[in-house]
């Protein structure tokens, strides 16, 4: 079965809030052509659908009469695993959107939706940092923290497809106001807006140690921000490599939670904050191999992903692909 | 397939350091007869082999003539999940010790080899507290706390055979020191051998809040053990319900863990510390709701074991079945 339709393509997209992002993929996850569209999720639900529509009608064009096999979505919200309806997306403005079943109907074709951190896991998994082995969780830092597991072999979507996210374990059971409303989540130290606010605490709180930050942004607190931080870290002011290493502290006891709950062979750490800030990586492996137990750690690799921003497409496309039971080279 | 062997039988084994508890367990899980015996570590492996044997050819007996498929063995300590060696087993005084391939070529039976704490987790998954859920975790806070984790209807078992490891998961990385040399670990806040010694500690430094606590082991306070603050918490004893509070909350910002990590749809919550301190279950589901995300703690349940002392046997017992093909009612 796999075998005959192993020339066919699938599309993936890459749905946020202000940009689709799609790509028409092989089985072996090249990606043969790309397209970027505004979301544009301020003119309603129906209106994204279309959007998505024009993606896949644009990359279905290019397939050059290759059979497309149908479409992987990954969405910026919490999706059920079941009937691939939205949940929520706030940043897409959609609740209790059956997405998938919108998409099928104008398409008459499969449709696939997952979480989109979960379809960067899966593309890093299956094609990229995370090639063939069974246990592997990505761990991205942006503004916000966000990861993906897959476990023994299969993504972790979890009961309500809520697994994986990485960012709101705790780590400071007493330790700062996460935006989840919980205390001390890994994203409560490592999160951009999390680097940003301990910044300008420290600097409000000690002017002459805050001065070279503060100066970065001519004197102006409120634009002090994670890049911020990055800068005046690799000038080598001690405020921000007090601020980074506390932060790979943080992401380096989240990463021994992840290593001794899950037991990966591989962990992908990246993200902004991860790219903005060269000697955060080493922090955290070093605070990560202290911390997990030896037999959990000692084998597990802690890497940069490879795919880069198609990541969420690739992913997206192979899930589909797999879910139809095509597993290509997979 | 399944069908045609499905009144055979599976042995299962619980193998600890001080005894063994074996099982003859049916295709639904159900216990026709069990059997325990000394495990005896101090005379070699080599005899723990032996004791193995025995406890197998004692229950192949009493089968009555029904068919035995084989032999599944949890083992309290570190299992490579491919070979069903043992690679540490501090209690059983096992390194690298090929456990299956030895007792497979004793009885000339199947024999499969997982962790002890996993194979409980699996017979609660199969045959307990789990049962119809894909996503699942125990946590079974004793002198230390251990755990397992079924993710997307598999075992998961991790890339070393660690994974599970719940109680090693950091809530306070400031926290106190660990046996595992880890900060803030679960285990340094909940574990009984953890209770025992905040308990100490508070004795010492404020005689006075302590003395109700002290007077339970008649002054000596080398005898105050976790069982003392259970009993001095019964009692309304405001430093042993203080200890009790700690507590809860430690292991429901780890329950708030690994609800964000696994979104797992039943967390089984057991073993003598929780058993013993009848208000901690509740401390224990407050703190998680208000921590994990609302989206994948709002449908988790928090519920005791099912199983009881046999779990383990039947959850082996129901793994080798499994690693067989022959699911039976699973």
């Amino acid at each position: 079965m796999a075998a005959d339709r192993h020339g066919a393509l699938c599309i993936g997209l890459d749905l946020g809030g202000t940009k689709l992002a799609g790509a028409l993929v092989a089985a072996d996850g090249t990606v043969l052509h790309t397209t970027k569209l505004p979301s544009r999720p301020e003119e309603g639900a129906d209106q994204v659908v279309e959007v998505v529509v024009s993606a896949v009608e644009e990359l279905t064009g290019l397939a050059g009469g290759r059979e497309v096999l149908g479409v992987g979505i990954g969405v910026a919200g919490q999706i059920d695993p079941e009937t691939g309806a939205v949940h929520t997306a706030p940043n897409l403005k959609f609740r209790e959107f059956p997405l998938r079943a919108r998409v099928e109907e104008r398409l008459r074709l499969p449709v696939a939706v997952l979480n989109d951190v979960q379809a960067v896991t899966y593309g890093e998994w299956t094609h990229g940092a995370g090639k063939g082995v069974d246990d592997f969780v990505c761990i991205f830092v942006g503004t916000g923290v966000g990861g993906g597991v897959v476990a023994d072999g299969h993504l972790v979507r979890g009961a309500t497809g809520s697994a994986g996210e990485v960012g709101h374990m705790t780590v400071d059971l007493h330790g700062p106001l996460c935006r989840c409303g919980n205390h001390g989540c890994v994203e409560a130290y490592a999160g951009g807006w999390a680097i940003a606010e301990r910044a300008r605490a420290a600097i409000a709180h000690d002017p002459v140690l805050g001065a070279a930050l503060l100066a970065l942004e001519d004197g102006d607190l409120s634009r002090v921000a994670g890049e911020t931080v990055a800068r005046a870290a690799a000038d080598g002011d001690p405020l921000a490599l007090r601020i980074v290493e506390e932060t790979g502290i943080a992401l380096g006891a989240g990463a021994a939670s992840i290593v001794n709950g899950f037991n990966p062979a591989v962990i992908v750490l990246g993200g902004g904050v991860v790219d903005g800030i060269p000697g955060l990586l080493a922090i955290v492996e070093r605070e990560m191999r202290v911390r997990a137990l030896s037999a959990a750690v000692d084998h597990a690799r802690l890497v940069p992903p490879v795919l880069g921003g198609l990541a969420g497409a690739i992913g997206a496309a192979t899930w589909l692909r797999r879910e139809l039971g095509h597993t290509g080279e997979i």
